[in-house]
């Protein structure tokens, strides 16, 4: 009775393919019933939206598959496929480049990862190089049948809201960059493959956190503060299984909470925030060690040091842990999320972190109903890189129409 | 060839009704083509749900109507009615009671506002009084042609989500009430309109914020950080027209996010929170000005002096505003905000809060890119009370349909 509403059927359909895709992703291989069941639609819905998903290759069938049994039979297994489209995920870290590719199940087949001083670096050279790994691990993806489907690039820094240009990325030193055209662009490389594939760009830390909640969901629920840092520090927050984005895109920015208002001058124009406590450089200066040479020979001497007990080094992290229990009883205060995850390299320091920095949070968000979580990466410095392998295999997922016409296209 | 979705028909006849009703409410009377116009749907689509809004009395027509038109004619304009559903807004505050009605056009039609000392109050006498300004108000608004269609009451204190318990309001002494059974429950008095009356209860600021969001729309944006103060001071995030609630309900404790980790103790458990800084306590006591009698007249006094020109009183304010600039630019580096509005008490005092405040957000959160809009909300202390109103009679407009069953059954 409402009348034609454009797009709405088709609307509907592409929404219904998603969930059959995201219920079988869930639960694993499972039956049509099961599917059904799961989404609250008819068997004959089911059927239908399934032999599509089958016809494009989004969806396979296992057994047991008795003796006759055809494809489609009731008896037989849905499961993702191992072939079809790929995700792949890339990472501009400030000592590294990394690539991976990621399949429809979420299974890594390809991966790559070098040491790379990304610091006060030229954008051209590392976007050269990381488009060499990116076009090296589509290649062995190929090789296992796989197709790219989306490249994300996760980088240390600010990128403006629903754009693949790098705001600012202090520690690279880059300022309003563009990835699109040096890793999508046209005429990048001969015959290459990345030209016109979906881009995103996100920051490192929101890269993470969908790392956590895609691939830990069953300890980390969907409200959340994933707190990560490489050299800086950096925050995503999660609302309902959505990134909190900010209208800028620039939420997050954790790092720059005023700690001690009257505090040490900050990069960042201020005085006394978190990453003059907390961030990599003053905790290695605390701990008595330098962090102008080998970055991650410093991190590794820094742990080694604290987990023999050394007095000094352990009062530099419980100085860090207090300084980041501060910035984050206020940030529970404002977002009453369920939990707050410690990621990247903090979540190796976790154990000498974490005394201070819970003791912090239980003594100023006082009532015991809004007692907050703290939850300890099992991803560490992977999440980055898997999350925007799986952002970008998940640009499928959530709409298999647009992937079956880009392939009839 | 989805098969067939139980209740996606409605759903989308029920969306579709609430859109036209917006459309209207956003534009003013208008005609069918132009609610066509603004929602992408056929003029035939449009005429089936305006006539089924007329019937409900949710729409009516105004002139011009040419003679011998009948109701349904193009010329016609469309309004929404000033009869029919109303909102009740009611108010708990520290030293007041109030309560008001809003026609679907979202004006005021009834209300009433008394002096009220909450501070430690036995919750039953306190509501028995609201009960009676209630039902003051709805016999009012029937009297205009108004029928009650929900109640709405902001409180000063943390909600619990999803349901109408104040889990504590610090300043009322209020732990763990619910305001269901004395407010809408049966037998609170003889042939009473407000039982079994769709009731909300909800934060002082989260209301204030939606009030904002709904009644200054031409000047607020849709993401904003709304701060307010009563005695204490709260805070709502707006993102992307939404409320941000918390997993709890609990977001939004703007006046517990520490500024000085090591100042005083509050009474939160922490140490240096905001509202031992700019709370209306410490603000007065920093005046010179007691709080402890006549809080209305203590506000009044340091307005005046402010005005005047007096030296403590502007260096009260100007701590406070430096307290408060600290404390939101950690929180625009979380959210990165369109805007931040002063709303409540903080709106009458923003002239002299704004210089520090300001000044602090500008270095504390330098990037230009990142600017954020500081505005000061010109509903003041009306906010919550109208925010509530408004939002008892928003649930008739997101539902029509379920208004006109209620009406039926
Ligand atoms: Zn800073
Ligand atoms: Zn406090």
């Amino acid at each position: 009775m409402t009348g034609h509403v454009p797009g709405t059927q088709r609307e509907i359909r592409r929404r219904n393919l998603s969930r059959v895709l995201y219920a079988v992703a869930g639960q694993g291989p499972c039956s049509r019933a099961a599917v059904a069941a799961r989404l609250g639609l008819t068997r004959t819905a089911v059927s239908t939206l399934v032999e599509e998903l089958l016809r494009a290759g989004l969806l396979t069938e296992q057994g047991p598959t008795p003796p006759g049994g055809g494809p489609g039979r009731p008896g037989t297994a849905l499961a993702l496929p191992d072939r079809g489209p790929c995700g792949l995920g890339a990472e501009i870290g400030v000592d590294h480049l990394a690539v991976c590719a990621v399949d429809p199940r979420g299974r890594v087949r390809a991966s790559t990862r070098i040491v790379s001083d990304g610091r006060d670096s030229a954008p051209e050279p590392v976007l050269a190089r990381l488009r060499e790994l990116v076009d090296d691990v589509a290649v062995r993806a190929r090789e296992e049948g796989l197709v790219p489907a989306g490249l994300a690039v996760a980088v240390p820094g600010l990128v403006a809201r629903g754009t693949t240009t790098v705001v600012r990325a202090p520690n690279l030193g880059w300022h309003g960059i563009d990835l699109a055209p040096a890793l999508t662009g046209a005429g990048t490389a001969p015959g290459n493959e990345r030209e016109g594939l979906p881009l995103a760009v996100d920051n490192e830390a929101n890269l993470g956190a969908v790392a956590e909640l895609w691939l830990d969901h069953t300890r980390v629920p969907r409200d959340f503060v994933h707190v990560s840092a490489e050299i800086g520090i950096g925050a995503a927050v999660v609302l309902d299984g959505e990134l909190l984005r900010g209208t800028r895109g620039f939420a997050g920015e954790l790092g720059h909470v005023p700690v001690h208002p009257q505090g040490p001058r900050c990069a960042c124009g201020g005085r006394g925030c978190l990453e003059q406590y907390a961030g990599e450089s003053a905790v290695l200066r605390a701990a008595g060690l330098t962090a102008d040479g080998d970055r991650a020979a410093a991190l590794t001497a820094l742990a080694e040091r604290a987990a023999r007990g050394e007095v000094r080094v352990r009062s530099a992290l419980e100085d860090a842990g207090t300084a980041l229990g501060i910035a984050l009883a206020g940030t529970v205060s404002l977002l009453d999320p369920r939990a707050v995850v410690l990621g990247g390299a903090l979540a190796r320091f976790a154990p000498w972190l974490r005394p201070a920095l819970e003791r912090e949070l239980a003594e100023r968000t006082a009532a015991p109903e809004a007692a907050v979580e703290l939850l300890v990466s099992q991803l560490g410095g992977e999440g980055p890189l898997l999350g925007a392998a799986h952002a970008a295999v998940r640009v499928v997922l959530d709409d298999p129409l647009s992937y079956v016409a880009s392939r009839v296209g």
